[in-house]
């Protein structure tokens, strides 16, 4: 396994250029938050925005809009059952992350499904949460797309078949083969196999084991890869390293590091990761 | 009377092992808050979250979902009079948190009958506000559980029989022996009567009276004895020490506390305490 | 006129006693805020509980719930029609706060005459905003309670008779005479007619010159008023004094002063003026 | 062309006067922010109260009261497809910001018919996002009023039909005098053409380039031409100058700056320009 260093995260978050607008920085679908789970899709739209991603829309359960839109007015809102829209909108787009709060009923396998049915092979598809479990628990044929899982093990456990304690390098590699889509499998030392290598986090601690900590991954990941579109394995590795080392940051003067605490950090840390590189 | 100690509060919020997830820090279920009193649970609710509690689901008065994701993104909600859903998430939770802002509605004493008839033994049982009145008028039996009682001197007369004037450590005592739970008894110097011994806190001043202190400390409670649970009296007494240790510090330099203020200054504290075993 | 001095506000800012609870501090009922106007009696209501207002339960409509408790859930909602509910809390509060963003419907009259039917002689009475209107419009009588009347010049102008430009100390006196209540008149260097002597403030600036800063004022009156209630004067002009002073201060760093902003600053300011009288 | 310069805005925000009240400082009415577009409505008023507008009143979909309010109580709201309320609004204000997030639906255009028919030849309207759409593609005819336009080069090429490779100076200028009305060319080095003359802005950074900061532009002019009524020019240029300032100022520390965060900033910085011109 390679460790995920610095200096990659460095040479990933380049100084923007000038002559750029919203659009040059990545156009970012966000598809999550049934009634019950709304806060998933809260964090997870909060980080993809704070990580710099250009234009986010939200597509989640209308009784989360004003939640939302009073916590980030920088986001737009669409009812995910609203597939007419959705569609116009996934022509937009650079990349989709679905699942952070979605559920397991028959409406949010029909969301995904639909997401699947249109999603374009160019395009970046973050997998999270719910969607990973309505993946393995209907036997879902993934689409054409830039595949991305986040998994914690319990779901990897899920999604692969491989058990917990079987979860080894070798068994997950195979795993990850039979995906053909990159794994980013969220644990201690949290650990990313792509098609051709894998990567370990060897920072990040316990003040990072709170809910919301996944969705909120889920959203850098979305923001990075559409962002950085150039590197998408050094933009998915960046956006790891970037989430514990936020939290490691923090976690010096607090015991427990809540995401939404995490999220308002991220434009400082990507402005000094960036200026080292000058 | 023992004295609540900061030795006390050390020993207990120890370091974090590295090998755990959001599951190892607690599930705890917040049940109140009805549409006139919804900021009851948002306050406690929000001292769990930012007490280290791994999972924190509230179920409340749907007409707070919004106000409470607004504020508090980390928490999941659901309908107080959803019976099946509550039922579902009793069976995975470490404890419960019940009465803050609940009302005393027949719907209020369903909710809370509910609850007495699914708890189960090994599980932690806080009974705040308005659940502490429920019991008193309707004279409820109360089901096997790990009880804590939250109650100020008005509704310990009322729980207890005893009235103000005569809360003496004796006659209290003989009170909490009758009920077999710890009784948490918010005055100027809080006491805590255990099965076993009984404590007194003489830190906490004025400028904690004010509305919403007391749910705050009911999720406080919450938090730590589903986090801290090899020793419950333990974690009973460092949340009572801590709430009225920060409200003391921000108290310095403010003529009044609110709760919210209090509950954002958690995480520092918190690790203040635990950096000091190193 | 007598100059409103510091010297004043620290006699009236007393350090709390330590036997004390929320009850002791002042039980105040804020009634306001319809649907267009909402704002203000977040605003007021805001104002009241950083006073260190013990209790305060607001009357609003109840699209107004959410955004409240959004911001402030130290805070109890009532629907602002429910008149059932409002005769309840108005037979155990100190004081109450009525007009600010009211609106001048006929729903917004009947709320204003049920008030005046049940207030009681011993309480608070602070009316604002509209509600000054609506006594100017419909030839109201006043109830028999402590009234403070907070008017800017153009209400003052429909409730007194008195045009702006003769506005004088003495027609003002006459008229607050007349009134039998306290007036404080909102201004550049607000007056503050009581029945016995006349108050000038000399501090304020136009950083204050911005929607809302009424509201805030009426809260924090009502506030002062139930919570430093053994002499009314010196709490009504203490609070006025305050309201300007923290805009001052903030104003040195602010071209504009936003009323929330004023807000967060009252607990500590509060402080400043409660330990130089140690 | 012509240079915005720091001495020019210092020129502008001039220190207030003391004999001032709130309707000093401009009145203006914002309109805008469908249901799925409320953030921009959200940062468009916000923007507009922290410049120091004196009042402000929020016209927009019922469903963004409540997000709205969550994070500004210092706005008003009513209905944008209430008619009658917006006339009697009209008749108040000195200027209307009009399309941040309208949408351009048959119902967005009813709205921006109502307000071209209802505006007064000595009001400022600020024209924004969907409403330059809405006039490109109907072919509307522009009212009576002092105009100013805020499109991107996207819009601009809808509104002006010139190509964006083929926006010189000269064929904008060109455009601008069949319009008759200032245009606010948003690209890196801002343009602003007036009736006498081209500006050109050279600061601002690809920090800004993010969904929100066009709504946060639009917010900024309408308080700055209301409130700074005695030369238009220089009020449109200082509130351009000033966004991008800010956002420099920030982007110092920060990958990329949000706009709600830009929006805090904005008191501060005008008490700089004011102050240096004591």
């Amino acid at each position: 396994m390679q460790t995920i260093t610095q200096t990659l995260v460095k040479e990933t978050i380049k100084k923007r250029a000038t002559q750029t607008h919203k659009g040059s920085f990545g156009k970012l679908l966000i598809i999550g938050g049934n009634a019950q789970f709304g806060g998933a899709v809260i964090l997870g739209s909060s980080a993809a925005v704070y990580s710099g991603c250009g234009l986010v829309t939200t597509a989640t359960d209308p009784h989360n809009f004003t939640s939302l839109h009073a916590r980030l007015p920088e986001t737009m809102v669409i009812d995910f059952t609203d597939k007419q829209t959705i569609q116009t909108i996934l022509k937009k787009v650079d990349g989709v992350v679905i699942g952070s709060g979605l559920g397991e009923t028959p409406s949010s396998l029909e969301i995904l499904q639909f997401v699947f049915q249109n999603i374009q092979a160019n395009q970046k598809l973050i997998i999270d949460g719910s969607a990973i479990d309505l993946i393995a628990t209907h036997h879902l044929v993934l689409p054409q797309a830039h595949i991305i899982f986040t998994p914690h093990e319990m779901e990897w456990q899920r999604l692969s078949g491989i058990p917990i304690k079987e979860q080894s390098e070798a068994n997950n590699h195979a795993a990850q083969q039979k995906l053909n889509a990159t794994v980013i499998l969220k644990k201690h030392h949290t650990e990313v196999y792509t098609n051709h290598e894998t990567y370990q986090l060897l920072i990040g601690g316990p003040e990072m084991a709170t809910g919301g900590m996944g969705d909120t991954l889920a959203g850098m990941v979305g923001a990075f890869v559409t962002q950085f579109s150039d590197n998408e394995t050094k933009s998915i590795l960046s956006a790891v390293y970037l989430h514990s080392f936020i939290a490691d940051q923090v976690g010096k003067t607090q015991y427990v590091v809540l995401p939404h605490q995490l999220i308002k950090q991220i434009p400082q840390t990507m402005a000094q990761f960036s200026n080292q590189n000058d």
